[in-house]
């Protein structure tokens, strides 16, 4: 096969088809309709074997995980998806890795309704870049930098989940294999948060790091109560074997949304109804302070969140 | 310097804003807001070290061609460019380097007015995904699989020069090694097209393997006459050390626009304006013919354009 017909075979419609793509994969770009009277929301981020996946990680799992970091980043946004194009870099053609990773993208396309409506296929040493595209309503924008004093923080779902199944990649519980591999972008969640919440941010690097960039961009601090930490049974199952507190604070990979609400909204139902746990609060003092359920401080033992450069 | 920092330093206000954006890098997506009445392109091309450029290659020249390519897929398309986003992936942290990339990607942004408004910063092989948008009329859309019977075949401006630098890199003409290092996409030329061809494509990987996808994708056949290919002063210089025709006819990485003009509209002074040549003719007959100014077959030497997978 060359390019061309990995294209057509796997990729060209392995998604759904949506009626606002004009010309989808097979020129030199793709044509979109945009929505009347909504604003756009992009993004894009990057997987690189052996630094964001193991390099014999199994394909479907690569697949899922290259579009739902992308469909992550568009729920901090409250986005509705819509369209993605991707660009592949592999070493050489293995066609059942390819088919596999077409099932994994594939699959949660479909639950997206997003359509992949071009790309690029490139040899080189494997890597995985998605830029997708949605909508925002222009009176519904989500951002980091709005965090206000006296806003409770919340966390989605449940912490560490993915970094513990990484630290122990062979013989981690599957529940916490499930969550490193196939990672659930809230994007439901994040439509409900346009009116519920002051700032949002997907948790990628870690709740420190992530929780940080609200802080530093909203000029506001933090205490975050780690008792408050919502942990699987999967993961408290491994402790003490692991440090599930170290882990919710500073492992990555887990794509739940970390947002601020002001008072009045921490009682919409909506919160509940998504599983969202009140871990803290925004304070005036900058910085952010982890307090132990007797009110004393808890000291952080490792780096906090991942970072490419130090 | 941590990914943040960087982001910040060489890429945040690196490129002109744009009053069409309303959140730019900095948060989990960028927002914009899509003009109305018209569609959107959307294009995304790779550059991977070792395969599209030399690892030693100018920075500069690397941040140039990463949008280049990418403004290259708007020209072809006759659409008008907008937003981009870029992956980037290094190995490490290079201050210098770092600073000549963004120099040569933000000269060319400035000249077409993108706003760099995402991305992605990675550890890992050197390598730049750019993602880029942008608008065309509802009634001005440029395909590849609209050639017909009796269209005459164009080219802008000249071939094989990017071809023979690379060849020859070290002991190129500063004219050719400035086309394979800093391709000018031909926007302007693609606007203009809306109205007078009938099929587009850019030449990234040579003239034959380009022009291919018109024919195929159009279900028609073409005559190449091969002395009418432009080929520049510096490329018939250093003939018969380098085989221009062969170059001009296989050669990649050139991104000037092949496409097809019906009868009425090869006398436009537009084709004249942008320097372009007619090289052949669109047929019924499938497949594409190379032929001599005696009316003769034109036996070609080389493998036909590039693929990264045969």
């Amino acid at each position: 096969m060359n390019e061309f017909e990995i294209i057509d075979h796997y990729f060209k419609n392995s998604t759904p088809h949506r009626s606002d793509v004009k010309l989808g994969i097979g020129d030199d770009g793709a044509i979109v309709r945009p929505p009347k009277n909504q604003w756009l929301v992009v993004a894009t981020d990057t997987l690189v074997s052996g630094v964001h996946f193991f390099p014999h990680a199994p394909a479907k799992a690569i697949g899922h995980k290259a579009l739902a970091v992308n469909l992550s980043d568009l729920a901090a946004m409250g986005a509705d998806p819509a369209w993605a194009t991707m660009s592949l870099t592999i070493p050489n053609i293995n066609e059942s890795w390819l088919n596999e990773f077409s099932e994994g993208f594939s699959a949660l396309a479909k639950q997206y309704h997003v359509n992949l409506v071009g790309g690029d296929l490139t040899r080189g040493p494997l890597s995985i870049t998605v830029h997708v595209i949605g909508f925002i309503p222009k009176n519904g924008i989500l951002r980091r930098d709005r965090a206000q004093i006296g806003d409770d923080i919340f966390v989605s779902g449940t912490l560490g989940d993915a970094g513990a199944a990484l630290q122990n990649i062979h013989h981690a519980p599957d529940f916490l294999l499930q969550r490193l591999n196939y990672p659930s972008p809230q994007i439901a969640l994040g439509k409900n948060l346009r009116k519920i919440a002051h700032a949002v941010i997907d948790i990628s690097d870690g709740l420190i790091a992530d929780l940080g960039h609200i802080l530093r961009q909203s000029k506001v601090g933090a205490t975050i109560e780690i008792d408050q930490l919502p942990l699987s049974e999967a993961l408290k199952s491994l402790s003490p074997t692991l440090d599930a507190t170290e882990l919710a604070l500073t492992a990555g990979d887990d794509y739940e949304l970390c947002f601020t609400v002001p008072p009045q909204n921490t009682t919409n139902k909506i919160l509940k109804k998504f599983h969202c746990t009140r871990i803290g609060r925004i304070e005036q003092q900058s910085g952010l302070r982890l307090k132990k359920k007797d009110k004393t401080p808890y000291q952080l033992k490792n780096k906090t969140g991942f970072q490419h450069f130090i």
